[in-house]
């Protein structure tokens, strides 16, 4: 047997504030004055001075704004990296992805394709890429999809939402600022938190569980239960616990793997494009054959917060739409062998998915 | 406020039996076959060929055995350095430590007094290392220490007992293979599996606290009480749980610090030579009035497992025995602070480390 030899992120800054000290970490990263550094900002930063004010721009450093309003796919880090090379005199100094999954997957893409010849889609998938990828940095605004510590970046492709998964993927330095996370949306704070509280369930019911995963997803879940579900912290401390849930539930999957709620969610998004966070919990709602004592508990949140999922997504599609989707959940195999086991395929057939599809 | 810019391990295998993989890993760093690979392996292993057979040499390479009866010292560092230049054509491709706290600090040393000037006992101390140590390799074979991922390297020099705390300290590459640690003498395993018990309890009462520090060391904190207080663990999940609550209890103090029983320990160690985890449970034995929940879990482990502790070490000490030991701790300011708050020295006197001192 061969295990992982799984890469860390090398370098980390928690801390209230410590968004403040990504000027000083970049300063010894510059290879030139001809060698910018490219911020990739959430786009609903644009207009809010508090957060970009403390990005100093020098040279030709430039800031992207990204909307993050549909999952990144693989045309737009193409895109991205043209745009990026036609602007910048030298390949740049680094690229700093500032936002939620969305935005740290495309920042860690856009870093890989600027050293990878070829389109994005040609690197979904394990080991793929060839290259080091430039230097990235990773400054999450959301907490959840623990994006920030993953070596995958998630994209949705002309065939497939798939990971380019490898070891050049991580980012070289994560700085954890729980101040970040302050304005987001009610609704967006809980879908992603759920993400990560999900991603918990999967790791920890999965078949690859082993002490390291475990231990982290304990940690992961233990958090997500005070934040969620206890009422007691304070708004500060629900930031601060949530953003280490997101890490700890990042590194629990590292060494293991998500279940059937991700891979039912992926089928999801590349056909309707819904996004991640929501995406899961639509999924997850349905899944109590599978997970009994999660989704339950996911119920108890979602009435403790008052989040109303929306329903029928599937109502009017056509049988080919069941089948794309299908599809997709079916080619994600480690997943599925994770969830159920080796047999997998005795449990999980199209109809079995399409019954499930048809509920949500 | 400025934040710790933090380096982590950046490269970790978890599993069982995943020593095998170290020849793998080391291949891909090999410099050139004047460059050899020097192992610093633990003398408990000398004629144990279940772990030496696996360690492929090839060229110059070389095993060093070296005994952990004593704590690591600069002076070893120095000659282990001088040795390792005697005997390589060229500077070596890597050090990696096989053993517990003391041959992984021991590696770290080495690697770093391989590319610096002078003596190890120059280096003690915060961020004074100037060049990047050369590749090396942490494989813990016995728990606790946290000297894995931690960022410190201790060692006893010739005017006191520091670590050699730097950004080039901690190891590229661990790996956590549990069956390692399997023929640990009972003893042995107590007291570096509260080496971990112990950074936990300073790290989560301490004033540096932060959410940060605070998941990991509730984590290591629970693992500790299944490992040590229950009794339903095979061999075993107890083995590798222990792995993983070592890991965790050192990344809880990366971003806090540790407290009382460390910083009288190291003034047992430096006087006495006094192992490091035997000395922290002698020293925290006595320690009711600090962490008061601390010592009461502690005495029931200790009871649960028939450990008795070494009494009268202080017996027979002359007054100025007691001040060197006292020096010694009270030099370890940042403990102290965190421990017990900016007015620390109001609490902790001279005269109060005595009256401690002379329990022990």
């Amino acid at each position: 047997m061969s295990y992982k030899n799984f890469p860390m992120v090398p370098r980390v800054i928690f801390g209230r504030g410590s968004f403040n000290q990504l000027n000083d970490v970049l300063a010894s990263k510059r290879l030139g004055i001809n060698a910018p550094f490219i911020f990739l900002v959430d786009d609903v930063f644009k207009n809010n001075s508090w957060l970009t004010s403390r990005i100093q721009l020098s040279y030709d450093d430039k800031i992207i704004f990204v909307s993050a309003e549909e999952e990144p796919k693989t045309s737009q880090v193409d895109d991205l990296v043209e745009d990026i090379i036609l602007m910048s005199k030298q390949r740049p100094s680094g690229v700093i992805g500032i936002g939620g999954g969305t935005l740290l997957d495309l920042a860690k893409a856009v870093s890989i394709m600027l050293t990878n010849e070829g389109s994005a889609k040609d690197y979904q998938g394990w080991d793929l890429v060839k290259s080091k990828a430039i230097y990235h940095v990773g400054v999450p605004t959301i907490s959840g999809t623990g994006a920030e510590v993953s070596r995958t970046t998630v994209l949705t492709g002309p065939e497939k939402k798939l990971g380019i998964n490898s070891d050049f993927t991580p980012f070289d330095q994560v700085i954890l600022d729980s101040e970040l996370t302050r304005g987001v949306p009610k609704d967006q704070w809980f879908y992603t938190g759920m993400d990560c509280y999900i991603h918990c369930i999967e790791s920890l019911t999965g078949t690859y569980l082993n002490a390291f995963s475990e231990s982290y997803g304990n940690m992961a879940l233990d958090l997500c239960k005070q934040i969620f579900l206890e009422d007691h912290l304070s708004d500060i401390e629900s930031q601060e616990k949530l953003m280490m849930a997101s890490w700890h539930g990042g590194m629990s999957i590292v060494y293991s793997q998500v279940g059937v709620a991700h891979a039912m969610s992926y089928g999801l998004s590349y056909l309707l494009g819904t996004k991640h966070g929501i995406g899961n919990c639509i999924v997850f709602d349905h899944l109590e054959e599978f997970y009994p004592e999660g989704v339950k508990l996911f119920k108890q949140m979602k009435a403790e917060h008052g989040i109303v999922l929306p329903k029928g997504l599937c109502a009017d599609l056509s049988d080919s739409d069941f089948n794309v989707m299908i599809k997709v959940a079916l080619s994600l195999e480690p997943l599925w062998e994770n969830a159920l086991g080796k047999n997998w395929k005795k449990i999980i057939t199209p109809e079995k998915l399409k019954s499930l599809y048809q509920k949500m």
